[in-house]
């Protein structure tokens, strides 16, 4: 099967997990095919929106037979990279880093995370989730010793972009940011937000048309 | 300035948080006025996208003048509804319950958490950043005595169409959900999802781009 995921806008991307769960779901239940009436009934979405998402990526239903499920969930699999491995570490030991190596235990994926790291010698030397965290003065020797993928940034805003800054010069090309500060990289460097704001604001958006 | 919020797609709303920021920065600068050329470097969106971004909020930018900022913002942040109060409850005080009601506490605008809910006894009754902890035999009667806006869902995935369940019998309208469950509900409440998975995915598909 074709993909072309090199054409796909960045709003197909960010559906294609959601369509991936609901795939999995339907196989889980013993659905083998599906039309793009169904999917669209059972995700929310328009029967029109669904083709034109999965023709990005070569998913081109049959007429009168729809969408064969899982060479669908392939084809995202192998264009999310879902199946790789990721070693991750985490920079912030607090609620939050503590809140998404939970997360991470529980993705359905190959995330692991191998280490924190933290500034506050209350927090640091200690184990959580079965993982070390060291002091932020130990990141730069543990970078060199370990091939880590993924920086999640854990760090409150006025340290995000110097955290950043810090992993990057060590070695690390890809960033989750969680931290809510604006960090500008390179374009050998990959990041990704985790938009709180966004989503907050989306949220009261809502609420204010929903009175509407 | 005439509004079209109406029309707009959900991306374009997305956005909005941004071009808020990126415009109060500015502000805050000392800049009034911006071309959609130079925003769109700041911001590193196409001149062209801003243009129909704004124009869908009725920003309508003057030939050789460009946008006055401080209209934009005024219109912006009535779109979102910013400057609304939003009283909040989260329900699940363990590390990401207290990670959110932290954000919160950062976030720059009239959100406020009232109080926390558990089911586990080892967390209940007590105070975390000046909020209490209440057990969830409470929240009924809770939500009699106090008009909250938000319910954040802080729960497992196992337990979150559960309880969003049960904030939606007690009256709540509108639910930022952190659990990772797929919740259904009725078109009189607002649900945004703050999609974790499908952000991390995003970032394997950069980092497998990034690798081509």
């Amino acid at each position: 099967m074709q993909t072309l995921s090199k054409n796909a806008p960045m709003p197909v991307v960010r559906r294609l997990p959601k369509y991936h769960r609901n795939l999995k779901e339907l196989l889980e239940e013993g659905i083998t095919k599906i039309s793009s009436k169904d999917l669209s009934e059972r995700m929310g979405l328009t029967a029109s929106q669904i083709r034109q998402d999965l023709n990005y990526f070569g998913g081109f239903g049959q007429q009168g037979y729809g969408y064969n499920i899982e060479d669908l969930i392939k084809v995202i699999e192998d264009i999310l990279s879902i199946n790789n491995k990721y070693n991750c570490i985490i920079i912030g030991a607090g609620n939050l880093g503590k809140a998404i190596s939970n997360y991470i235990l529980n993705l359905d994926g190959n995330a692991k995370v191998l280490a924190m790291f933290d500034v506050d010698a209350g927090k640091t030397n200690k184990i959580f989730n079965d993982i070390n965290i060291y002091n932020m003065s130990e990141l730069k020797d543990y970078l060199k010793k370990n091939e880590i993928d993924i920086a999640i940034l854990a760090v409150p805003k006025s340290s995000g972009v110097e955290v950043a800054k810090d992993v990057i010069n060590n070695g690390i090309k890809s960033i989750w940011n969680f931290s809510t500060a604006d960090i500008a990289v390179g374009n050998d460097i990959v990041i990704e937000n985790m938009a709180i704001n966004e989503s907050f604001y989306t949220l009261t958006y809502l609420i204010s048309e929903n009175k509407k």
